[in-house]
Protein backbone atom coordinates (compact mmCIF):
# COMPACT_ATOMS: atom_id res chain seq x y z
CA UNK A 1 0.00 0.00 0.00
CA UNK A 2 1.33 3.42 -0.87
CA UNK A 3 1.09 5.87 1.94
CA UNK A 4 3.60 8.70 1.06
CA UNK A 5 2.30 10.64 -2.07
CA UNK A 6 1.33 13.78 -0.83
CA UNK A 7 4.71 15.79 -2.25
CA UNK A 8 1.85 17.91 -4.10
CA UNK A 9 -0.16 18.60 -1.56
CA UNK A 10 -0.44 22.19 0.20
CA UNK A 11 -1.46 20.76 3.57
CA UNK A 12 2.02 19.01 5.15
CA UNK A 13 -0.62 17.92 8.02
CA UNK A 14 -2.10 14.66 7.90
CA UNK A 15 -6.18 14.69 9.36
CA UNK A 16 -8.58 11.59 9.80
CA UNK A 17 -11.96 12.50 9.53
CA UNK A 18 -14.23 9.74 10.68
CA UNK A 19 -17.38 9.98 7.46
CA UNK A 20 -20.58 8.38 7.62
CA UNK A 21 -21.63 7.07 4.67
CA UNK A 22 -24.80 6.80 4.76
CA UNK A 23 -27.01 3.75 3.34
CA UNK A 24 -25.77 3.81 -0.37
CA UNK A 25 -27.49 6.25 -2.30
CA UNK A 26 -24.74 9.11 -3.19
CA UNK A 27 -26.91 12.02 -2.67
CA UNK A 28 -28.08 10.41 0.81
CA UNK A 29 -24.38 11.28 1.77
CA UNK A 30 -23.98 14.71 3.46
CA UNK A 31 -22.61 17.60 1.82
CA UNK A 32 -19.87 17.64 4.62
CA UNK A 33 -19.31 14.09 3.54
CA UNK A 34 -19.09 14.82 -0.15
CA UNK A 35 -16.54 17.78 0.65
CA UNK A 36 -14.13 15.21 2.61
CA UNK A 37 -14.53 12.75 -0.33
CA UNK A 38 -13.51 14.81 -2.80
CA UNK A 39 -10.46 16.54 -0.51
CA UNK A 40 -9.67 13.19 0.33
CA UNK A 41 -5.89 11.59 -0.65
CA UNK A 42 -6.93 8.22 0.85
CA UNK A 43 -10.46 6.29 1.73
CA UNK A 44 -10.42 3.13 3.91
CA UNK A 45 -14.12 2.07 3.40
CA UNK A 46 -16.01 -0.74 4.32
CA UNK A 47 -17.46 -3.63 2.43
CA UNK A 48 -20.82 -2.04 2.45
CA UNK A 49 -20.18 1.11 0.84
CA UNK A 50 -21.27 1.63 -2.55
CA UNK A 51 -19.34 1.95 -5.28
CA UNK A 52 -21.73 4.98 -6.00
CA UNK A 53 -20.31 7.13 -2.91
CA UNK A 54 -16.20 5.90 -3.40
CA UNK A 55 -16.89 7.75 -7.03
CA UNK A 56 -17.35 10.85 -4.97
CA UNK A 57 -13.02 10.91 -3.98
CA UNK A 58 -11.90 10.19 -7.56
CA UNK A 59 -8.49 11.77 -6.31
CA UNK A 60 -7.99 9.62 -3.47
CA UNK A 61 -6.39 6.13 -3.43
CA UNK A 62 -8.68 3.34 -2.24
CA UNK A 63 -8.38 0.58 0.38
CA UNK A 64 -11.32 -1.44 1.11
CA UNK A 65 -10.69 -2.83 5.04
CA UNK A 66 -13.54 -5.27 5.51
CA UNK A 67 -13.67 -7.51 8.30
CA UNK A 68 -16.05 -10.06 7.24
CA UNK A 69 -14.00 -13.51 7.03
CA UNK A 70 -14.71 -14.22 3.27
CA UNK A 71 -13.08 -10.91 2.11
CA UNK A 72 -9.96 -9.36 2.86
CA UNK A 73 -8.87 -10.29 6.36
CA UNK A 74 -7.64 -7.25 8.31
CA UNK A 75 -8.01 -6.60 11.81
CA UNK A 76 -9.53 -3.22 13.61
CA UNK A 77 -6.22 -2.90 15.07
CA UNK A 78 -4.46 -3.24 11.77
CA UNK A 79 -7.13 -0.83 10.20
CA UNK A 80 -6.41 1.71 12.91
CA UNK A 81 -2.81 1.38 12.35
CA UNK A 82 -2.83 2.21 8.45
CA UNK A 83 -5.00 5.43 9.11
CA UNK A 84 -2.32 7.05 11.65
CA UNK A 85 0.27 5.66 9.19
CA UNK A 86 -1.42 7.47 6.55
CA UNK A 87 -1.72 10.75 9.17
CA UNK A 88 1.65 11.05 10.13
CA UNK A 89 2.83 10.38 6.55
CA UNK A 90 0.48 13.87 5.71
CA UNK A 91 -2.30 12.59 4.18
CA UNK A 92 -5.83 13.19 4.31
CA UNK A 93 -7.62 10.24 5.33
CA UNK A 94 -11.26 9.48 5.06
CA UNK A 95 -12.75 6.28 7.58
CA UNK A 96 -15.40 5.74 5.73
CA UNK A 97 -18.11 3.72 7.56
CA UNK A 98 -21.53 2.29 6.08
CA UNK A 99 -24.24 4.67 7.97
CA UNK A 100 -22.51 6.88 10.99
CA UNK A 101 -19.43 5.60 12.40
CA UNK A 102 -20.67 5.98 15.96
CA UNK A 103 -24.13 3.96 15.71
CA UNK A 104 -22.60 0.48 15.71
CA UNK A 105 -19.67 1.44 13.70
CA UNK A 106 -17.09 1.05 16.11
CA UNK A 107 -15.98 4.79 15.77
CA UNK A 108 -15.75 5.33 19.70
CA UNK A 109 -12.78 2.59 18.94
CA UNK A 110 -11.39 4.41 16.58
CA UNK A 111 -11.54 8.27 17.69
CA UNK A 112 -9.69 6.55 21.24
CA UNK A 113 -7.57 5.29 19.14
CA UNK A 114 -6.36 8.53 16.78
CA UNK A 115 -6.55 10.35 19.94
CA UNK A 116 -3.99 8.64 21.91
CA UNK A 117 -1.93 8.45 18.74
CA UNK A 118 -2.07 12.57 18.63
CA UNK A 119 -3.31 12.79 15.26
CA UNK A 120 -5.71 15.12 14.43
CA UNK A 121 -9.18 14.00 13.28
CA UNK A 122 -12.88 15.19 13.33
CA UNK A 123 -16.84 12.91 12.95
CA UNK A 124 -18.63 13.75 10.18
CA UNK A 125 -22.38 12.08 11.00
CA UNK A 126 -24.28 9.93 8.83
CA UNK A 127 -27.42 8.95 7.82
CA UNK A 128 -27.39 5.51 9.46
CA UNK A 129 -29.77 2.73 8.16
CA UNK A 130 -31.84 2.83 11.63
CA UNK A 131 -33.41 6.00 9.83
CA UNK A 132 -33.47 5.60 6.55
CA UNK A 133 -34.53 1.49 6.37
CA UNK A 134 -38.11 2.74 7.83
CA UNK A 135 -38.23 5.91 6.09
CA UNK A 136 -37.50 3.50 2.86
CA UNK A 137 -40.72 1.32 3.71
CA UNK A 138 -42.66 4.91 4.84
CA UNK A 139 -42.48 3.60 8.59
CA UNK A 140 -42.56 6.52 11.34
CA UNK A 141 -40.60 4.74 13.79
CA UNK A 142 -42.23 7.03 15.83
CA UNK A 143 -46.07 7.90 15.56
CA UNK A 144 -48.23 9.72 17.64
CA UNK A 145 -50.29 7.27 19.61
CA UNK A 146 -48.36 4.38 18.17
CA UNK A 147 -44.73 4.81 19.61
CA UNK A 148 -43.14 7.65 21.55
CA UNK A 149 -39.46 6.33 20.66
CA UNK A 150 -37.77 3.60 19.23
CA UNK A 151 -34.60 1.30 20.16
CA UNK A 152 -31.68 -0.04 18.22
CA UNK A 153 -29.91 -2.99 18.40
CA UNK A 154 -27.08 -5.20 17.09
CA UNK A 155 -28.75 -8.37 16.39
CA UNK A 156 -25.25 -10.42 15.75
CA UNK A 157 -25.38 -12.03 18.49
CA UNK A 158 -27.91 -12.60 21.23
CA UNK A 159 -26.47 -10.94 24.24
CA UNK A 160 -26.01 -8.01 22.46
CA UNK A 161 -30.04 -7.36 21.94
CA UNK A 162 -31.12 -9.28 24.93
CA UNK A 163 -30.22 -7.24 28.11
CA UNK A 164 -32.25 -4.39 25.87
CA UNK A 165 -35.00 -5.89 24.83
CA UNK A 166 -35.40 -8.38 27.99
CA UNK A 167 -38.25 -6.28 30.01
CA UNK A 168 -39.17 -4.15 26.76
CA UNK A 169 -43.19 -4.29 26.80
CA UNK A 170 -44.31 -4.48 23.58
CA UNK A 171 -46.63 -1.48 21.64
CA UNK A 172 -44.52 1.28 23.35
CA UNK A 173 -41.62 1.69 21.49
CA UNK A 174 -40.57 0.79 17.85
CA UNK A 175 -37.35 -1.65 17.87
CA UNK A 176 -35.06 -1.39 15.16
CA UNK A 177 -32.34 -4.31 14.78
CA UNK A 178 -29.19 -3.40 12.70
CA UNK A 179 -27.16 -6.97 11.36
CA UNK A 180 -29.98 -8.93 12.61
CA UNK A 181 -31.07 -10.73 9.59
CA UNK A 182 -29.27 -13.98 10.37
CA UNK A 183 -30.67 -13.97 13.80
CA UNK A 184 -34.17 -12.79 12.78
CA UNK A 185 -36.19 -16.49 14.06
CA UNK A 186 -34.16 -15.99 17.56
CA UNK A 187 -34.83 -12.50 18.06
CA UNK A 188 -39.02 -13.07 17.26
CA UNK A 189 -38.60 -15.78 19.52
CA UNK A 190 -37.07 -14.18 22.18
CA UNK A 191 -39.56 -11.58 21.97
CA UNK A 192 -42.96 -13.45 21.51
CA UNK A 193 -41.30 -15.39 24.81
CA UNK A 194 -42.16 -12.34 26.62
CA UNK A 195 -45.19 -11.39 25.32
CA UNK A 196 -44.90 -10.06 22.22
CA UNK A 197 -47.97 -11.18 19.85
CA UNK A 198 -47.28 -12.99 16.97
CA UNK A 199 -48.70 -10.66 14.78
CA UNK A 200 -46.86 -7.79 16.03
CA UNK A 201 -46.40 -5.99 12.36
CA UNK A 202 -42.43 -6.89 10.96
CA UNK A 203 -40.28 -5.71 8.43
CA UNK A 204 -37.11 -6.39 6.58
CA UNK A 205 -35.52 -3.49 4.38
CA UNK A 206 -32.53 -4.60 1.96
CA UNK A 207 -30.25 -2.11 0.57
CA UNK A 208 -32.09 0.70 1.64
CA UNK A 209 -32.19 3.52 -0.37
CA UNK A 210 -29.71 1.92 -3.21
CA UNK A 211 -31.63 0.39 -6.98
CA UNK A 212 -31.31 -3.28 -5.01
CA UNK A 213 -33.67 -1.83 -2.21
CA UNK A 214 -36.71 -4.27 -1.04
CA UNK A 215 -38.88 -4.66 1.62
CA UNK A 216 -40.61 -6.84 2.90
CA UNK A 217 -43.42 -6.99 5.67
CA UNK A 218 -45.20 -9.17 7.74
CA UNK A 219 -45.24 -10.57 11.38
CA UNK A 220 -43.03 -11.58 13.85
CA UNK A 221 -44.72 -14.95 13.80
CA UNK A 222 -43.14 -15.35 10.13
CA UNK A 223 -40.18 -13.17 9.96
CA UNK A 224 -38.00 -17.02 9.45
CA UNK A 225 -39.58 -17.29 6.00
CA UNK A 226 -38.59 -14.14 4.98
CA UNK A 227 -36.11 -13.37 1.64
CA UNK A 228 -34.43 -16.95 1.83
CA UNK A 229 -32.48 -15.94 -1.16
CA UNK A 230 -30.53 -12.87 0.53
CA UNK A 231 -26.98 -13.30 -0.06
CA UNK A 232 -24.34 -12.40 2.59
CA UNK A 233 -23.31 -8.95 0.74
CA UNK A 234 -26.66 -7.16 1.33
CA UNK A 235 -27.25 -5.05 4.25
CA UNK A 236 -30.84 -5.87 6.25
CA UNK A 237 -32.74 -3.77 8.86
CA UNK A 238 -35.41 -5.35 10.65
CA UNK A 239 -38.19 -3.07 12.03
CA UNK A 240 -40.67 -4.46 14.51
CA UNK A 241 -43.72 -2.96 16.23
CA UNK A 242 -46.94 -1.13 15.51
CA UNK A 243 -45.42 1.42 13.51
CA UNK A 244 -45.15 -0.82 10.52
CA UNK A 245 -48.76 -0.66 9.59
CA UNK A 246 -48.65 2.96 9.76
CA UNK A 247 -46.21 2.34 7.05
CA UNK A 248 -47.71 0.33 4.69
CA UNK A 249 -50.68 2.82 4.23
CA UNK A 250 -47.95 5.59 3.66
CA UNK A 251 -45.58 3.74 1.38
CA UNK A 252 -48.77 2.65 -0.96
CA UNK A 253 -49.21 6.07 -1.53
CA UNK A 254 -45.02 7.16 -1.75
CA UNK A 255 -43.22 8.29 -4.83
CA UNK A 256 -40.13 6.90 -6.06
CA UNK A 257 -37.40 5.93 -5.04
CA UNK A 258 -39.30 4.39 -2.21
CA UNK A 259 -42.15 3.81 -3.63
CA UNK A 260 -41.86 -0.11 -4.41
CA UNK A 261 -43.97 -2.01 -1.88
CA UNK A 262 -44.50 -5.45 -0.66
CA UNK A 263 -47.07 -7.54 2.12
CA UNK A 264 -47.07 -9.77 4.26
CA UNK A 265 -43.77 -12.44 2.65
CA UNK A 266 -43.78 -10.70 -0.61
CA UNK A 267 -41.02 -8.21 -2.11
CA UNK A 268 -40.27 -6.53 -4.94
CA UNK A 269 -37.31 -4.08 -6.02
CA UNK A 270 -37.49 -0.55 -5.82
CA UNK A 271 -37.41 1.20 -8.98
CA UNK A 272 -33.60 2.69 -9.43
CA UNK A 273 -33.34 6.35 -7.47
CA UNK A 274 -32.71 8.15 -11.03
CA UNK A 275 -36.12 7.44 -12.32
CA UNK A 276 -37.44 9.99 -9.54
CA UNK A 277 -37.06 13.27 -11.28
CA UNK A 278 -39.33 12.17 -13.99
CA UNK A 279 -41.80 10.93 -11.29
CA UNK A 280 -41.81 15.14 -9.93
CA UNK A 281 -41.88 16.35 -13.64
CA UNK A 282 -44.62 14.27 -15.32
CA UNK B 1 -50.17 33.40 0.88
CA UNK B 2 -49.96 33.07 -2.45
CA UNK B 3 -50.14 29.48 -3.55
CA UNK B 4 -50.86 29.83 -7.83
CA UNK B 5 -47.46 31.23 -8.74
CA UNK B 6 -46.17 28.54 -11.18
CA UNK B 7 -47.21 29.36 -14.18
CA UNK B 8 -43.62 30.34 -15.14
CA UNK B 9 -42.63 26.29 -14.35
CA UNK B 10 -42.29 23.28 -16.42
CA UNK B 11 -43.70 20.89 -13.95
CA UNK B 12 -47.64 21.51 -13.98
CA UNK B 13 -48.74 18.59 -10.98
CA UNK B 14 -47.74 19.41 -7.55
CA UNK B 15 -45.15 17.33 -4.97
CA UNK B 16 -44.33 17.15 -1.97
CA UNK B 17 -41.04 16.43 -0.21
CA UNK B 18 -41.04 15.94 3.45
CA UNK B 19 -37.27 17.42 4.20
CA UNK B 20 -35.47 16.38 7.36
CA UNK B 21 -33.49 19.53 7.83
CA UNK B 22 -30.18 18.10 9.86
CA UNK B 23 -29.32 19.51 13.16
CA UNK B 24 -28.52 23.05 12.05
CA UNK B 25 -25.54 23.30 10.09
CA UNK B 26 -26.25 23.91 5.90
CA UNK B 27 -23.36 20.99 5.09
CA UNK B 28 -24.72 18.55 7.20
CA UNK B 29 -28.17 18.50 5.01
CA UNK B 30 -27.98 15.87 2.51
CA UNK B 31 -27.50 16.19 -1.28
CA UNK B 32 -30.57 15.10 -1.71
CA UNK B 33 -32.70 17.75 0.56
CA UNK B 34 -30.20 20.28 -0.93
CA UNK B 35 -31.64 20.12 -4.04
CA UNK B 36 -35.27 19.61 -2.76
CA UNK B 37 -34.55 23.26 -1.83
CA UNK B 38 -32.95 24.43 -4.46
CA UNK B 39 -36.12 23.26 -6.69
CA UNK B 40 -38.54 24.53 -4.00
CA UNK B 41 -41.46 27.16 -4.78
CA UNK B 42 -42.79 26.89 -1.53
CA UNK B 43 -41.23 25.77 2.06
CA UNK B 44 -42.91 25.14 5.06
CA UNK B 45 -40.47 24.68 7.89
CA UNK B 46 -40.37 24.94 11.81
CA UNK B 47 -39.15 27.37 14.05
CA UNK B 48 -35.84 25.59 14.79
CA UNK B 49 -34.79 25.12 11.40
CA UNK B 50 -31.73 27.71 10.52
CA UNK B 51 -31.60 30.52 8.65
CA UNK B 52 -28.25 28.83 6.83
CA UNK B 53 -30.41 26.40 6.13
CA UNK B 54 -33.14 28.08 4.58
CA UNK B 55 -30.70 29.92 2.22
CA UNK B 56 -30.51 26.63 0.35
CA UNK B 57 -34.03 27.81 -1.02
CA UNK B 58 -33.50 31.23 -2.39
CA UNK B 59 -35.94 31.00 -5.41
CA UNK B 60 -38.87 30.05 -3.02
CA UNK B 61 -41.33 31.05 -0.92
CA UNK B 62 -40.49 30.69 2.80
CA UNK B 63 -43.38 30.35 5.72
CA UNK B 64 -42.87 29.49 8.93
CA UNK B 65 -45.42 27.15 10.31
CA UNK B 66 -44.16 26.65 14.28
CA UNK B 67 -46.27 25.22 16.73
CA UNK B 68 -45.07 27.11 19.66
CA UNK B 69 -47.50 29.34 21.65
CA UNK B 70 -45.54 31.98 21.72
CA UNK B 71 -44.74 31.97 18.08
CA UNK B 72 -47.33 32.36 14.71
CA UNK B 73 -50.48 30.18 16.05
CA UNK B 74 -51.22 27.24 13.42
CA UNK B 75 -52.59 23.86 14.16
CA UNK B 76 -51.14 20.47 12.36
CA UNK B 77 -54.07 20.11 10.47
CA UNK B 78 -53.89 23.99 8.92
CA UNK B 79 -50.22 22.54 7.91
CA UNK B 80 -51.32 19.69 6.43
CA UNK B 81 -54.40 21.65 4.41
CA UNK B 82 -51.46 24.51 3.44
CA UNK B 83 -49.41 21.69 1.71
CA UNK B 84 -52.01 20.10 -0.32
CA UNK B 85 -53.81 23.20 -1.45
CA UNK B 86 -50.17 24.37 -2.72
CA UNK B 87 -49.53 20.99 -4.34
CA UNK B 88 -53.20 20.89 -5.86
CA UNK B 89 -51.92 24.64 -7.32
CA UNK B 90 -49.25 22.13 -9.14
CA UNK B 91 -46.28 23.98 -6.21
CA UNK B 92 -43.41 22.09 -5.47
CA UNK B 93 -43.20 22.25 -2.17
CA UNK B 94 -40.91 21.32 0.87
CA UNK B 95 -42.19 20.34 4.23
CA UNK B 96 -38.72 21.02 6.28
CA UNK B 97 -38.62 19.63 9.38
CA UNK B 98 -35.28 19.96 11.76
CA UNK B 99 -33.90 16.88 12.20
CA UNK B 100 -35.66 14.08 10.68
CA UNK B 101 -39.29 13.86 9.82
CA UNK B 102 -40.06 10.10 10.97
CA UNK B 103 -37.82 10.56 14.24
CA UNK B 104 -40.00 12.40 16.71
CA UNK B 105 -41.17 15.10 13.61
CA UNK B 106 -44.84 13.82 12.65
CA UNK B 107 -43.76 12.95 9.65
CA UNK B 108 -46.27 10.09 9.89
CA UNK B 109 -48.93 12.16 9.99
CA UNK B 110 -48.17 14.29 7.47
CA UNK B 111 -47.75 11.57 5.09
CA UNK B 112 -51.04 9.96 5.72
CA UNK B 113 -52.46 13.40 4.91
CA UNK B 114 -50.42 13.47 1.79
CA UNK B 115 -51.73 10.05 0.69
CA UNK B 116 -55.22 10.50 2.00
CA UNK B 117 -55.33 13.63 -0.24
CA UNK B 118 -53.91 11.85 -3.29
CA UNK B 119 -50.88 14.41 -3.53
CA UNK B 120 -47.95 12.57 -4.46
CA UNK B 121 -45.24 12.86 -2.24
CA UNK B 122 -41.52 11.67 -1.37
CA UNK B 123 -39.65 11.17 2.17
CA UNK B 124 -35.95 12.74 2.66
CA UNK B 125 -34.49 11.36 5.64
CA UNK B 126 -32.53 14.23 7.36
CA UNK B 127 -30.01 13.83 10.45
CA UNK B 128 -31.67 13.39 13.39
CA UNK B 129 -30.20 14.90 16.93
CA UNK B 130 -30.36 11.96 18.51
CA UNK B 131 -26.91 11.04 16.33
CA UNK B 132 -25.72 14.54 15.79
CA UNK B 133 -25.88 15.86 19.30
CA UNK B 134 -23.85 12.82 20.77
CA UNK B 135 -21.28 13.06 18.02
CA UNK B 136 -20.86 16.68 18.94
CA UNK B 137 -19.81 15.96 22.05
CA UNK B 138 -17.74 12.72 20.81
CA UNK B 139 -20.22 10.00 22.71
CA UNK B 140 -20.32 6.91 20.65
CA UNK B 141 -24.05 6.10 21.06
CA UNK B 142 -22.91 2.25 20.90
CA UNK B 143 -19.60 1.46 22.08
CA UNK B 144 -17.89 -2.19 22.31
CA UNK B 145 -18.24 -3.59 25.67
CA UNK B 146 -20.24 -0.05 27.02
CA UNK B 147 -24.01 -0.15 25.22
CA UNK B 148 -24.55 -2.43 22.26
CA UNK B 149 -28.01 -0.32 21.61
CA UNK B 150 -29.56 2.69 22.36
CA UNK B 151 -32.89 3.92 23.48
CA UNK B 152 -34.28 7.30 21.79
CA UNK B 153 -37.56 8.60 23.20
CA UNK B 154 -39.09 12.12 23.50
CA UNK B 155 -39.01 13.90 26.79
CA UNK B 156 -41.64 16.22 26.55
CA UNK B 157 -43.84 14.35 29.27
CA UNK B 158 -43.49 11.35 31.45
CA UNK B 159 -46.44 9.53 29.79
CA UNK B 160 -44.13 9.59 26.55
CA UNK B 161 -40.94 8.18 28.33
CA UNK B 162 -41.83 6.11 31.06
CA UNK B 163 -43.29 2.85 29.68
CA UNK B 164 -40.31 2.61 27.63
CA UNK B 165 -37.65 3.38 30.06
CA UNK B 166 -39.11 1.75 33.18
CA UNK B 167 -38.12 -1.59 33.02
CA UNK B 168 -34.10 -0.31 30.99
CA UNK B 169 -31.75 -1.55 33.67
CA UNK B 170 -28.53 0.67 34.09
CA UNK B 171 -25.48 -0.06 32.00
CA UNK B 172 -27.29 -2.13 28.87
CA UNK B 173 -27.90 0.67 26.58
CA UNK B 174 -27.37 4.61 25.84
CA UNK B 175 -30.66 6.45 26.61
CA UNK B 176 -31.25 10.00 24.09
CA UNK B 177 -33.92 12.26 25.23
CA UNK B 178 -34.99 14.83 22.24
CA UNK B 179 -37.35 17.79 23.65
CA UNK B 180 -36.70 16.90 27.24
CA UNK B 181 -34.77 19.73 28.60
CA UNK B 182 -37.06 21.50 30.67
CA UNK B 183 -38.08 17.69 31.83
CA UNK B 184 -34.84 16.43 32.47
CA UNK B 185 -34.66 16.65 36.25
CA UNK B 186 -37.88 14.26 36.39
CA UNK B 187 -36.31 11.76 33.49
CA UNK B 188 -33.09 12.04 35.83
CA UNK B 189 -35.28 11.27 39.17
CA UNK B 190 -37.29 8.69 37.43
CA UNK B 191 -34.16 6.64 36.32
CA UNK B 192 -32.05 6.81 39.76
CA UNK B 193 -35.79 5.96 41.24
CA UNK B 194 -35.34 2.59 39.17
CA UNK B 195 -31.62 2.03 39.80
CA UNK B 196 -29.76 4.36 37.85
CA UNK B 197 -26.83 5.08 40.11
CA UNK B 198 -26.72 8.99 40.58
CA UNK B 199 -22.92 8.88 39.32
CA UNK B 200 -24.33 7.71 35.72
CA UNK B 201 -22.79 10.37 33.31
CA UNK B 202 -24.55 12.66 31.19
CA UNK B 203 -25.14 15.32 28.66
CA UNK B 204 -26.30 17.64 27.33
CA UNK B 205 -25.87 19.43 23.93
CA UNK B 206 -27.60 22.76 22.73
CA UNK B 207 -27.93 23.50 19.01
CA UNK B 208 -25.35 20.24 17.53
CA UNK B 209 -23.31 21.11 14.85
CA UNK B 210 -24.58 25.08 15.00
CA UNK B 211 -21.86 28.43 15.83
CA UNK B 212 -23.88 28.49 19.40
CA UNK B 213 -22.96 24.79 19.94
CA UNK B 214 -22.75 24.03 23.59
CA UNK B 215 -21.86 20.65 25.51
CA UNK B 216 -22.75 20.06 29.13
CA UNK B 217 -21.14 16.96 31.11
CA UNK B 218 -21.81 15.80 34.20
CA UNK B 219 -24.26 13.16 36.18
CA UNK B 220 -27.71 12.45 36.60
CA UNK B 221 -27.56 13.26 39.90
CA UNK B 222 -26.52 17.42 39.17
CA UNK B 223 -28.71 17.41 35.97
CA UNK B 224 -30.87 19.50 36.92
CA UNK B 225 -27.99 22.04 37.47
CA UNK B 226 -27.14 22.61 33.91
CA UNK B 227 -27.70 25.06 31.52
CA UNK B 228 -30.09 27.80 33.85
CA UNK B 229 -29.50 30.26 31.45
CA UNK B 230 -30.94 27.95 27.94
CA UNK B 231 -33.51 30.18 26.35
CA UNK B 232 -36.32 28.02 24.84
CA UNK B 233 -35.38 28.87 21.06
CA UNK B 234 -32.32 26.48 21.85
CA UNK B 235 -32.67 22.84 20.58
CA UNK B 236 -31.58 20.21 23.61
CA UNK B 237 -30.05 16.82 23.41
CA UNK B 238 -29.69 14.65 26.67
CA UNK B 239 -27.33 11.81 26.37
CA UNK B 240 -27.05 9.60 29.54
CA UNK B 241 -24.97 6.39 29.95
CA UNK B 242 -21.83 5.21 30.51
CA UNK B 243 -21.08 5.98 26.88
CA UNK B 244 -20.92 9.70 27.64
CA UNK B 245 -17.59 9.14 29.55
CA UNK B 246 -16.21 7.48 27.04
CA UNK B 247 -17.13 10.77 24.52
CA UNK B 248 -15.52 12.91 27.30
CA UNK B 249 -12.22 11.21 26.01
CA UNK B 250 -12.95 11.25 22.29
CA UNK B 251 -14.00 14.70 22.67
CA UNK B 252 -10.76 16.70 24.43
CA UNK B 253 -9.03 15.62 20.80
CA UNK B 254 -11.62 16.04 18.62
CA UNK B 255 -11.07 19.02 16.05
CA UNK B 256 -13.15 21.91 14.79
CA UNK B 257 -16.39 22.08 14.81
CA UNK B 258 -16.50 19.42 17.43
CA UNK B 259 -13.67 20.10 19.77
CA UNK B 260 -15.32 22.55 22.13
CA UNK B 261 -15.49 20.59 25.40
CA UNK B 262 -16.49 20.85 29.17
CA UNK B 263 -16.90 18.48 32.02
CA UNK B 264 -19.06 18.31 35.47
CA UNK B 265 -21.33 21.41 34.98
CA UNK B 266 -19.32 23.53 32.74
CA UNK B 267 -19.80 24.75 29.78
CA UNK B 268 -18.48 27.03 26.54
CA UNK B 269 -19.39 27.63 23.24
CA UNK B 270 -17.83 25.74 20.16
CA UNK B 271 -16.15 27.49 16.84
CA UNK B 272 -17.85 28.32 14.04
CA UNK B 273 -17.77 25.59 11.29
CA UNK B 274 -16.29 28.04 9.18
CA UNK B 275 -12.89 28.03 10.71
CA UNK B 276 -12.82 24.27 10.38
CA UNK B 277 -10.51 24.21 6.78
CA UNK B 278 -7.57 26.36 8.86
CA UNK B 279 -7.49 23.39 11.25
CA UNK B 280 -7.06 20.73 8.26
CA UNK B 281 -4.42 22.75 6.60
CA UNK B 282 -2.80 24.80 9.32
Amino acid sequence: MKTAETADRTCSRGFVSLVGAGTGAADLLTIRAARRLADADLVLHDGLVTLEVLRLAPAAEHVRVSRRPAEQVITQDEVTALMIEAAHAGRRVVRLKAGDSFVLGRGGEEALALAEAGVPFDIVPGLTSAVVAPAAAGIPVTHRGVASGFVVVSGHAEDAYAPILEHLPPHVATIVVLMGFAERTRVAAFLVARGWPLDTPAAIVTNASQPSERIWTGTLGVIGEALHEAVPEDAHTLIIGDVVAVGAEIAAAMSAPFESRSSDGNERRSQDVRTRASVVCA
